[in-house]
């Protein structure tokens, strides 16, 4: 039988290497194999990340393997595709550690930003657990998208002892601005959903390739630079062929 | 007259020195001051821990210098109190640069988590600054409390998806349970603002002095682990002289 897996979920930030922790580093070094997978050609600069962080902090004799990440269907209801997703995920895993640690071992996955925040590594890593897989599963946290938006921006998260929602694109997009809301951090955008907002009294705080050389930083009253976040993302889109970017919107009036 | 300064925010963590990142490590090494704020005897851990981390990590001619943090006036309301507060500090700081950086230079205060999160290191900058000081701020984001309350549970902090607010735990004892909330996180919580709820359909992750030596987890159903919180609460908090802790709430039902 298959012997004890400990899965290491390491969070490794949002694309500045520097954003790295000991812990992080130090974990990876204990493990005995890294899976790093990979995403497809438009989004290459990606797992070079992952490549030139693996090339840089190991020390050791820990073992690197790439592997294909299976496609997402895009195909509606949002949900359904994404159980499909996650369980063709978890079988690529099981193959690799069939293959590399069929008696046990250490095992780290690099997950971008942290594993806790819209991340599905914690769930593929719960689907292999009950499908009978000894896994034991430990979590280094890491900096996420959102402190490196914040950072840029060099602005605090929350107005004083206020509280503060994190949301996607698509929630804003089917449900407008919360009830309720001062400050809302919209993640998984992939369409501008603030520019369906009544921009009155909002400010926006925009960033893409957060950490990355080609970082771009927009802020601004909703009013006046909505349009040009959606320009330039879509510049910038064209320009690199993919594009993460994140956004803070605040309520000021 | 005085000369420019560059007022680094370094984000350390909230207690395993391994969660400092690189970028941390390297912006403490290139300052040629770093302020260490004294809290008073009962918190006496979290200066003995940022002293711990500049003695390991510190290998130039980086100036250390320790100052006593004006104590917060606790008399309502508030937001009075705070202000005056943050005034206060203003002035220490002001007091710090003009003795040790009458010309200007590189200044970093370790801010405890990430200088986003509920903290006023980056307000007190602003006051500085508009009181008409050559100040300029950058940010270096460090892992959240939350992260590593996320990461020692092994859990997500939002379920797939889907939304997630944080708050203190003042809100949510003035006003409840957040309509529509599915996730929540408190934080500043003195007093066990969940034991005001009714507890059902709820489940609890909650953590203390994460990250350091007497971390303490409990997690399960409200309405099981609630009332044994608020006891490991009291003995954790008369023991050690002081207590942080945090929480994520999710409605299950
Ligand atoms: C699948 S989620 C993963 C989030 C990640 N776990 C984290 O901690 O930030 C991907 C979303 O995170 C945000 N994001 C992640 N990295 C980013 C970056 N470098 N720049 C801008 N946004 C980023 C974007 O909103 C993107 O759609
Ligand atoms: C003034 S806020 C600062 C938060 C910090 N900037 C961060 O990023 O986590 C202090 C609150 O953070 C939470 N906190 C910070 N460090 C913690 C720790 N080590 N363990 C548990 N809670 C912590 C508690 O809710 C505490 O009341």
């Amino acid at each position: 039988m298959a012997g004890i897996v400990d899965l290491h979920l390491i969070g490794i930030g949002t694309g500045n290497p520097e954003h790295l922790t000991l812990a992080a580093i130090r974990a990876m070094n204990a493990a005995d194999l890294i899976l790093l997978p990979r995403k497809g050609e438009a989004k290459s600069d990606l797992i070079d990340l992952r490549r030139a962080i693996c090339a840089e902090v190991l020390t050791g004799d820990t073992r690197v393997v790439e592997f294909d990440l299976p496609v997402r269907s895009t195909v509606p209801p949002y949900l359904d595709g994404v159980g499909e997703w996650h369980a063709a995920i978890a079988e690529v895993w099981s193959a690799q550690i069939d293959a590399y640690l069929p008696h046990g071992g250490v095992l780290a996955l690099l997950v971008w930003g942290d594993p806790s925040l819209y991340d599905s590594t914690l769930r593929i890593a719960e689907r292999l657990q009950r499908q009978g897989r000894a896994l034991k599963v430990h979590v280094v946290p890491g900096i996420t998208s959102i402190q490196v938006l914040t950072a840029a921006h060099g602005i605090a998260l929350n107005t004083l002892a206020a509280p503060l929602t994190i949301t996607t694109g698509r929630r804003l997009r089917e449900e407008g601005w919360p009830q309720d809301a001062e400050t809302l951090v919209v993640m998984l955008d992939g369409a501008c959903a603030f520019a369906a907002l009544p921009p009155e009294g909002l400010t926006i705080w925009w960033g893409a390739y957060l950490g990355m050389p080609q970082q771009c930083l927009i802020a601004g009253d909703l009013a006046d630079v909505g349009a040009q976040i959606q320009r330039r993302r879509a510049e910038l889109r064209e320009e690199h062929g993919w594009i993460m970017d994140i956004y803070l919107l605040r309520r000021t009036v």
